[in-house]
């Protein structure tokens, strides 16, 4: 796709906003030269920094609201009351068209809830999920849902598998994805019911690449497939888990390098290949999770993310909008609703 | 408590049995001087393994039994079928009183179903949970379930934090415990309303040390609470996704150290320190799962571990016998059901 893109940004959502949205804003610049950016946000607080940024604000345009959504503000709350919010006016420049996709750092819940009623689910889809990759053993795995549905049934299951499915293949490039469901073993009667009926589905539906059947939570790690697919419960303690996991070894690598004099000098010959691990599992370069069903584009970034990791989420908004994502996965969908699988019916 | 102590061990469970469990037990008789073993498995094999190992011998009672119960057998038929099992004899010895507790690294659902038939479930718990302890940034904790019952409702969920208390005082030493609910938020309404319900009974229910509420997956690796209690669909994922990652870290880690010609001098002065981290969070060290919430112990080592991972898990089950960990928990539980919390009515 050629043309010049525009990408909404939160300018208030996040512990370091305004500043790091702007710092991000300003490094994304640099890697996607065709990108415009619409900064939504206080003027009085993102005017002043965005006039020091000069390069930025050629391609920019500020758009004053007098609203912050903070952390703390329930969703149903922030849906009634934060009508002038940044968060929300994001949205909308990509429901109107204004905007290909658009970032935020801010609350996930209100952030969902707004996008949900605002940009509307695609047709067939019931719920829309946050997806996310990760580094394996293998190279990069997508994983959904991360906490929106608490509670799935098998059809939410499989809608994951077919929006996973395209996601892999816009944004990884992987032509073929092999997908899974997780669970707590490989046979068949593993698990509970929403899981049995949503592999009898997946068995039958037509996607590029294979479906796996279930897997385990080691096979995350592992890279065993390129879609793990999960209810938002399930998803949610697992990438926290994960991510514990990770920093625990990783404080554990710390203390074992200062133990010893020996340690430290090894730590430092060492250190260029150390630091290049590092680069490769920094969390920051997986920052921006993807909510998947919308009718438009919305990325959520971390809130305690810095511009570094700010940068990394406003790529996977632009990856996805120049790859035509949304356009990819209607046509998947469209398949799948005119050749429904016979299990579907058996659905939970 | 003093005197000798008898574990009674399934000679023919586990994929390396039964060399590595004699090979196991002959590792823990040197740690555990005042523990007798009764071995039970096919005469033909153990037989003149165990000649071969003359102090093992000595300290060793070994029983003939002609079946084995596979790791491809559904827990159903083995109930029916595998009478003269090794992992059912096992079993039998410690409700007979013959032995203080038994350890098999067979088939986990066979030894849980015909551990809770012959061994029968403590008064007033419904269900028995699988629990096992691991590192942490702050030491040792202990999640349970990890993978026994897959729907848990308030009531099971009570019933593990209190068999998780008692269990981190026995086996862990921890003098007053904290307990946390695994859950995708800290908030009071997030997750389902078996965790709420949960949640507010063990706000009343008296236990040594304190209910910390809700906690997320982050806070199991650094170790924010002693007991992480959750049903067993999400534990057995966390468990195995948390195993996963740790291997992932060390796979990269070994790739960094073999980069270049300076990592690999690092890693020569480093040694040493890793080594001790190695050793640290070697899995055979918290090898050992525990049955918890039956009349007697049952410890399930890992089918796959070798001699030092199943010399662990023996001593698991002396480190429960010794410590009176069955009178511990009878008390608890009977305090907690001579003073209900008000809130107990309200279970799901």
């Amino acid at each position: 796709m050629s043309g010049r893109l525009t990408i909404a940004l939160d300018a208030m959502g996040g512990d370091q906003a305004p500043r790091m949205v702007l710092r991000g804003a300003n490094m994304a610049r640099k890697r996607f030269p065709n990108v415009d950016f619409v900064l939504f946000g206080r003027e009085s607080e993102v005017g002043p920094m965005l006039d020091r940024m000069k390069r930025l604000k050629q391609v920019t345009t500020l758009v004053h609201c007098e609203d912050v959504v903070s952390d703390a503000e329930k969703p149903s709350v922030a849906l009634r009351s934060a009508r002038d919010s940044s968060m929300r006016r994001a949205i909308e420049a990509v429901r109107d068209g204004r905007a290909n996709g658009c970032v935020s750092a801010g609350n996930t819940g209100a952030l969902m809830a707004m996008a949900k009623m605002l940009l509307k689910t695609l047709p067939g889809i019931d719920r829309p999920a946050i997806a996310s990759f990760f580094p394996t053993l293998r190279g990069e795995s997508v994983m959904l849902d991360l906490g929106a549905n608490v509670h799935c049934d098998a059809q939410n299951l499989v809608d994951f598998a077919v929006m996973g499915n395209a996601f892999s293949r816009t944004v990884l490039g992987t032509l073929e994805p092999t997908t899974g469901l997780l669970n707590v073993g490989s046979e068949e009667r593993k698990g509970h019911e929403a899981l049995w009926n949503a592999r009898a589905q997946l068995n039958e539906v037509e996607m590029p690449g294979r479906f796996h059947g279930f897997i385990e939570g080691d096979d995350i790690a592992n890279g065993t497939v390129d879609v793990i697919v999960t209810d938002g419960f399930t998803g949610n303690v697992a990438l926290k888990t994960a991510e514990g996991t990770a920093k625990l070894v990783s404080t554990y690598l710390r203390r074992t390098f200062k133990s010893s004099i020996f340690a430290q000098l090894g730590y430092l010959l060492a250190r260029r290949a150390i630091e290049k691990m590092r680069k490769r599992t920094d969390p920051r370069r997986y920052n921006g999770a993807i909510f998947l069903g919308l009718n438009g584009i919305t990325v959520k970034s971390h809130g305690g993310t810095d511009a570094v990791g700010f940068a990394n989420a406003i790529g996977v908004a632009v990856d996805m909008a120049r790859h035509g994502f949304l356009d990819r996965i209607r046509t998947d969908l469209e398949r799948i609703n005119r050749h429904p699988p016979k299990a579907r019916a058996a659905a939970v």
